[in-house]
């Protein structure tokens, strides 16, 4: 039986998943490929021992002592971070070893540069692992939609973010407090910034916007805006008017710009986003061929990760044995298809908007505001005032038609700047998708 | 550029849509493949004409023009049927052709022996376009999911019945008049039983468990109940109990045997498959390493599935052009490792039951009922009873603890032969599965 000699640096949470899925699934890659997938070696600087059933692996602090041995047909790396992980990667390839990943900041910042590097050599870089743990997202982005145009991406990408909004909406507890419980049973991490403020859910837009579109984006490209500022008052208000609100991921196809962008939504609760709680992940394309295609599943952990870094091992050890490397691009186009594209600048998004106003209750000032709205060109479509009491701010909750963001801008620091508003207004963008 | 050549049997709404997506896709597929794939022949029996895009296709009614063309690589088979089709692809196999189809019944019936005739040959079968329209599950199967134990398959796979029953729960209308608006309207066919009776739904399971399983099953061993006994009044008390009614296919893998049925099932309304609604289907993989995997989309129609059609083509054109064939096989296991393998007789299957009884309302009826079920050990643990009227029949709804089928078999016989029961018990199953 034909044999791949895999090397595995970082042997942490999906690293050890990885070997644990390599191992236990072993007999069945067998049956299905025909081929035996060997862990030679794993390299980690703070790993004592590796598991028992580990028997033929050989536990390096080393990376290269895999990087550099001729054995190793591929190198998979699960350090993460941006300056080693890419280090370990570039030597990897010069060393004609083909790579897979789950390193979604790596590949945003720097993926055309490694991609170009992998080209040069002739290797394989996989990395399904990056974005949606086990779900196969990549592979249908590559391969199963390839015979349509992506109109548009939608997703909700970061399951702790969704973890947070979920028990927000579900028990009414301000963000902070579910952060510290998330924290707490380990679903959400010390430094929770890049979770939390959409940092994470960008880096995989940017992946997925380069499978879909052919192109060369990065991760200052897109808008991005967290979940930080969400209160309980107004996932409540989004229910009254039929909305839940999601951290999501959209990047939309206008032929000659991509709209590209990361914030709090309201998504129509009948819509499949609207329904995806807890940490699980959810991504919504749109075909011009296929119409809508949703993938759903746990967007991290250790076992689904390591799922997704087995099936890229398999991917190309298949392509070894049958002498097919690269028989599908890594970016699913091929390089010279790849090129920058205009962003749509982010004032010119036209979407409804939700509004929340915190005023002073007095007579004039739901005209007043009104008045500032109409001015912009912002129709209102609904309101809704509760709460009456003369010595104490309001809420005032507004959900308009479209409007375009630069208008919304502008009106909102008008009314901002009033002297019965008294705290910043709320403001959040209204998805527009049947969701079916 | 390389290019390969392709003949299409079959100009009907998927044909003639698998022209359309490799005509519109053709430059994208160029960059994203580097080959250039032509529809050199159409055959079709009543067609008169091509669509004036086709400019270099030729239109021919003999479908041998096709597959004795020694330019032609790749026949796609989009007759339907299993007479003329199963010739057709095994003629076009002899020829050393590979073959696309969206035939489930032909492979759900035949696909044993047209598979090993594809091996011998050393040709490919995509059949992506058999199961769940455009959205790429077999793909997902066959290689997403590669380094999994597949532990269940569930899903909603037919769209007419899955559209039938959203409109008797959304409006309270019987079956017969939703189906007769859904026949007029062209969603449902003028003989709808393969839809409605859940053969279609079986047919696609036979293909799921053969790639999920490795395992060569027939539809004979599926057992297989339609939806044309549910009325508005269990779709009501469903919904009272927390559940949304589903035609389910499900496959649970329990080691040593193989559960495999579709019927209606009460879905916990917080479970995915409960929110897919109208024409949409979705599938539902458990696998050991990567939990629950949801894919979701349209089911059928002529572009969705022409997507999948040309994905197949693409899929095998990469291998034509390096020289990798059969690099995955067809049937997700190597051909030696698919076997027959025992199918979990329905009776022992064990699973909460819903069931509606109609009876006179007289005192002690209950107490009956109850008791019979309690002699054959099922427990209850809810009941519903409205509408008091001495003189008529009321409905008693039930749902019960875990039981047995077998039990409840017996159990309903003799209810139903009771003088004060008025008509046959209806009887539903309901999901245990947090649908997480």
């Amino acid at each position: 039986m034909k044999e791949i000699q895999v090397g595995l640096i970082g042997f942490g949470t999906v690293g050890s998943g990885t070997a644990q899925v390599l191992y236990e699934q072993a007999e069945r890659i067998k049956k299905r490929t025909g081929v035996s997938i060997v862990l030679k070696k794993v390299a980690d600087i703070s790993t004592a021992a590796l598991p028992d059933y580990l028997t033929d692996t050989e536990l390096t602090r080393d990376a290269d002592a895999i990087i550099n041995d001729p054995d190793i047909d591929i190198v998979i790396e699960l350090i993460g971070g941006t300056t080693l992980a890419k280090k370990f990667i570039l030597a990897a390839i010069a060393q004609g070893k083909h790579v897979v990943t789950a390193n979604k900041a790596l590949l945003s910042e720097h993926g055309m540069e490694i991609f170009k590097a992998a080209a040069e050599k002739n290797v394989e870089v996989g990395f399904e692992a990056s974005v949606g743990g086990g779900i196969p997202l990549i592979k249908t982005l590559k391969e199963g939609l390839v015979a349509n145009k992506i109109l548009s991406i939608m997703g909700i990408m970061n399951g702790t973010a969704n973890y947070i909004l979920t028990q927000m909406t579900d028990h009414a507890t301000p963000f902070e407090k579910v952060l510290k419980d998330a924290q707490k049973k380990g679903y959400a991490e010390a430094d929770p910034t890049y979770d939390i403020e959409g940092i994470d859910t960008a880096h995989k837009l940017v992946i997925l916007m380069t499978l879909a579109f052919g192109m060369d984006v990065r991760l200052s490209d897109i808008n991005c805006e967290g979940i930080s500022r969400i209160e309980p008052i107004d996932i409540q208000f989004a229910k009254e008017f039929g909305y839940r609100i999601k951290l999501l991921a959209i990047s939309r196809n206008h032929g000659d710009h991509i709209e590209a962008s990361v914030h709090p939504t309201m998504v129509p609760e009948q819509h499949m986003l609207a329904n995806i709680n807890g940490a699980y992940n959810g991504f919504y394309f749109t075909g011009d061929m296929v119409e809508n295609v949703l993938l759903y599943g746990k967007g991290a952990g250790k076992m689904p990760t390591g799922s997704a870094v087995a099936a890229d091992v398999v991917d190309i050890s298949r392509n070894i044995v049958h002498q097919s490397i690269n028989r599908v691009p890594s970016l699913s186009y091929l390089p010279e298809h790849i090129a920058p594209r205009p962003i749509t600048p982010i004032e010119e998004l036209r979407c409804p908007y939700y509004f929340r106003f915190t005023t002073l209750d007095k007579p004039g000032v739901l005209s007043k505001i009104s008045g500032i709205l109409g001015k912009h060109d912002i129709s209102i479509e609904s309101v809704i005032q509760k709460g009456r009491d003369k010595k104490s701010k309001v809420p005032i909750v507004m959900r308009t038609y479209e409007a375009q963001e630069a208008a919304v801008r502008k009106a909102l620091n008008e009314i901002n700047a009033l002297d019965t508003t008294m705290a910043e207004t709320v403001k959040i963008k209204i998805l527009v998708d049947d969701g079916k």
